[in-house]
């Protein structure tokens, strides 16, 4: 089988919603055994950005805010939407500094990422950042957000316990406590990982 | 603050779109500081499923198909939608049946999630499931999945090499490589999962 090779084929797209985060097509397709169907697809304008943080002392930072489609409350690490065609560090750099107020000497990008790819064409990029320097906190407009100290391990206590369910957080914060319980983290952040 | 209130005040709400699987709401909101603005909510008909199999040998599962969304191959664990009022367990043992041709003996709850909370109400629930046995695969007439069976190691190395982005598949597999490490693992599979 070839993989680049796109086994769906489309009959017609319609743009059935749009506003200024996505868009919505509707297909009607014939599916990869050649029968008929539709397919709406989600298209996402922002790529999808987010940042675990982690200082000298071996803490991250949560942000905390009610999300709006999933009706519940949320504990996340920063996050933001990177605009598609700019640079992903510029904006996520940008992100922790608003939502945070801190920015970060180091940046290693840790995950790639489709969030949701039986509807969403929604990429992601997730980085980890380390020799923190404080800064000033802008959070936009219609952000209501906490923030939350707490020890990196703690963070990842509550990806195990159910308690953060954001799934680009739950990716990233494990990905990073693999990395340490590897040791294959850079050395200075190795250090203050240490269980 | 109270983490239970929502903060948003819908004025209006409208459906815009919807099939078998997705509806799109668009909503004008007040924002959490007050300000108007609007709101679109793909809400989801299905929760997403996801399972991480080991077998005696200590390889897992990976699936691989063409997305629609992405116009791009991916290769993923085993996943498929639970109808929203049905038994998940129930939803995900089928989706390993029909996909893999495998049924587990045992299985275990790893990750609760939310996919992509700025946009959708998508929850979704991974697991692992071990003590494996033949049955015969039943692919939907829609789907052209190929079956790898690959050792769990190199699944979570084509994570780190970012060969697999599928967000579900991510975080599970790394739940499982981070219990593993971490020794959390039920005694059966810690042993063959031991590097």
């Amino acid at each position: 089988m070839d993989e680049k090779k796109n086994p769906w084929t489309v009959i017609s797209k319609e743009t059935r919603y749009e506003n200024a985060w996505i868009r919505v097509d509707h297909h009607e397709v014939r599916n990869p055994s050649g029968g008929p169907g539709v397919y709406g697809v989600v298209h996402f304008k922002n790529h999808a950005l987010g940042v675990v943080p982690i200082d000298e002392k071996g803490y991250t930072i949560l942000v905390g805010q009610y999300r709006f489609p999933t009706d519940a409350y949320s504990w996340e690490i920063p996050e933001g939407g990177g605009l598609v065609g700019k640079p992903l560090l510029e904006s996520v750099q940008r992100e922790l500094l608003e939502e945070c107020g801190v920015t970060a000497g180091q940046w290693l990008q840790i995950l790639g990422m489709d969030l949701s790819n039986s509807v969403t064409n929604e990429r992601g990029t997730a980085f980890l950042a380390w020799d923190l320097s404080e800064g000033i906190a802008q959070p936009e407009e219609t952000e209501q957000l906490r923030v939350l100290r707490v020890p990196f391990w703690e963070a990842v206590a509550r990806v195990e316990r159910g308690e953060i369910r954001d799934l680009m957080s739950v990716a990233a914060l494990l990905r990073v406590a693999l990395m340490a319980c590897q040791g294959q983290l850079p050395e200075t952040i190795g250090r203050v990982l240490k269980r």
